[in-house]
């Protein structure tokens, strides 16, 4: 499901390589092969790098700094993207604790949950009552949840985000929600893709 | 990146959709509009069916479990898929703990780890010695595999796997490993699925 088709990933991996480049103390790069790790064609890096004003090529190559400046603006981040999650089982905590976002520039600021047992203020990322979202979301200015909810509240959840005006959902609910024009949902159904993988697998024998 | 252009998405759906049928009681279905729930053309249903040899339509319809049951034979649901899971930490543990894969005919069955501390072969699904994969997959048959290992580790532990036969890989380490003839692999990558929804999220502004 992931691949080179998607510009948002290339530009991301744009971004990856060229901070690779960066920490290897490469200031300036000359080539348009950037795609040559990331299978991606010389013709496709220069179109992308003209279709979102990835300029700056001059006689000395581009500089480094300069393009993951502009990624990191393209891609949100230069300021920090506030994230929570909804629905604090097990699937909820492990991605509140993925340490992945912080290099990013994103972080889960806090959980919400409708089970009394689960909500935890105090905890080192805070888990609050479901109730109690419309408002932290106002609150707080958040625009960005991660759903992991039983299939049966998947629905409910989602149209109490899109009317709290949440801009993008990343839904792990065994359901496909469909975005809006207002509200961007990502569906990522581990079923699913295990029933892809068994039937090409199966295909093998 | 779900969408009804992946058959076997659709023919799954089919499958959830049917078994509902079932559950309510009917025997048998006569429209060819199984995909209305499903946002699914009837042309694409008939052209499905066809594809995947879902035949059996008779004057008083389809026969719903007959479908059904052919449905699970193209999916794999009539045997138990064994996984594994390689790499025990938060994700690994959460998803040997997913209850979803029971309803679906999947059964996690071992994880394996190179930490010595979360090494546990007594727990329910027991957590076995990384060194112990290979005789492992090779003893119980293991075709399946997902990998929560770390990125630095993922490429390496994928090799291992593929030269265990294993045919399957559900890949959530960052790093986009490809398929090869004899093993399929998808990967999920929850910072690009929240970058894709970031960007998007930005352009609503």
């Amino acid at each position: 499901m992931y691949s080179n088709s998607d510009p948002i990933r290339r530009l991301s991996n744009y971004r990856r390589v060229l901070c690779k480049l960066r920490a290897l103390g490469f200031e300036r790069f000359v080539s348009d092969n950037l795609g040559g790790a990331l299978d991606i064609s010389p013709a496709q890096v220069r179109k992308d790098f003209a279709d979102y004003g990835l300029t700056g090529n001059k006689k000395g190559g581009y500089d480094v700094k300069d393009l993951i400046e502009k990624l990191n603006n393209i891609l949100g981040k230069n300021e920090l993207q506030k994230i929570i999650v909804v629905g604090c089982g097990g699937m909820g905590k492990t991605l509140m604790g993925y340490n992945g976002f912080a290099g990013e520039g994103m972080k889960v600021v806090a959980g919400f949950e409708s089970n009394p047992a689960a909500i935890n203020p105090a905890a080192f990322i805070p888990i609050y009552d479901l109730n109690d979202m419309p408002d932290y979301i106002k609150r707080e200015g958040i625009e960005l949840a991660i759903m992991t909810v039983p299939e049966s509240a998947a629905s409910k959840i989602a149209d109490i985000l899109k009317g709290c005006n949440i801009k993008g959902i990343l839904n792990f609910a065994p359901i496909m929600l469909k975005s809006t024009e207002e509200c961007i949902i990502r569906n990522i159904n581990i079923i699913h893709e295990m029933e892809n993988i068994i039937y090409f697998a199966g295909k093998m024998h």
